[in-house]
């Protein structure tokens, strides 16, 4: 593409950094906020800089929230003892609108996956089991997605928690193999949760 | 959608005010700039609010430009007394990447759309109008999506141009009516400038 102005090639060029948005989309974008008052540019501009300057995750769950607990893990009335561990936030706030779920949380912020270079190193998975030890966890659901990276971090995960004695689960797969959760209506995805299955009877399929 | 944290639920709100992206897209495009180093973020907001204080509007043929006129107006080697008027800077683009143009631009900056509540007074027609008045220019090439806004839109600034004796013409129909300028393969578009026909005869279909 070819621009008349340096500023707005700029501007194309950072958009069309996001994830799905080309050139071509980049360039319509910029163009809409230029034809809207000043403030709206201004707005966007600061709630994405204040977003990742000011963002916390919860101490306790790695949920992003705006205080150092999230107001899961701050609620008394939520059983901490049931973690149900998820990739990110999305997941939280899909699970979070079936209504059917009262435990606590744990992100890990993202799945192993050797091919993008995500070790077990760079998620919340020390954190996880720590937890575990200290005894605060009676049992954990594993809530990943069913690809392949998931069910290898449930796995990995599943192996650092031996001869801890927890109770593992993974939620009931009435939601297709290879379906993204965030994705699955709340009928099927909160009746997954009620009806979840001991983890070690998941790898026998 | 329920968040667990103000700062992440002012910015979606924010990134789905765009044109074309729902809450969901928006959440995706948050997540995303939120595992990215801080240092993009920054740059995309700097340069949004950058192209939005600074931006400047050539002040012969209102395409967008970081000058006072246009790299197009500011060219000898271009004939100033040809004029493709053009809805916006994504028709200069599209009309420039066929190499096959070598004239003036005049961007109305929208088309005449009632429902819209756009009318002439909110483009840049009778600045074009009074170019013409003072002799500066010698045709007049209609380059408008062939909507129901841009035949209208056509026809407010042909008549406004009555007496004027101006040469006026449209873009020949080599692309399907209906169809949106800025998608039209290049050769195509390149053939419809050169094959033009005087704009009374536009008029008979
Ligand atoms: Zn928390
Ligand atoms: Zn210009």
């Amino acid at each position: 593409m070819d621009f008349s102005s340096k500023l707005l090639e700029r501007a194309v060029d950072e958009m069309s950094q996001l994830p799905g948005i080309g050139k071509r989309t980049a360039l319509r974008l910029v163009l809409h906020l230029l034809k809207q008052p000043e403030e709206q540019t201004s707005r966007l501009s600061k709630s994405l800089l204040d977003l990742r300057e000011n963002i916390k995750l919860c101490s306790n769950c790695f949920n992003i929230s705006d205080t150092e607990l999230c107001e899961i893990c701050a609620n008394p009335n939520r059983v901490s003892e049931i973690v149900c561990v998820v990739e990110d936030i999305r997941d939280v706030m899909a699970i979070e609108n079936t209504g059917q779920y009262r435990g606590h949380y744990h992100v890990l912020g993202g799945k192993i996956s050797p091919m993008d270079g995500v070790g077990p190193s760079q998620l919340t998975i020390k954190a996880l089991t720590e937890k575990v030890r200290e005894g605060k966890i009676e049992e954990i659901i594993f809530a990943l997605s069913s690809t392949l990276e998931g069910d290898t971090t449930n796995f990995y995960i599943f192996k650092q928690l031996e001869g801890t004695g927890i109770k593992t689960s993974t939620i009931a797969r009435g939601i297709s193999v290879g379906d993204e959760l965030e994705y699955a209506d709340e009928v099927t995805l909160g009746r997954s949760i009620t009806n979840r299955i001991p983890f070690e009877n998941s790898l026998k399929s």
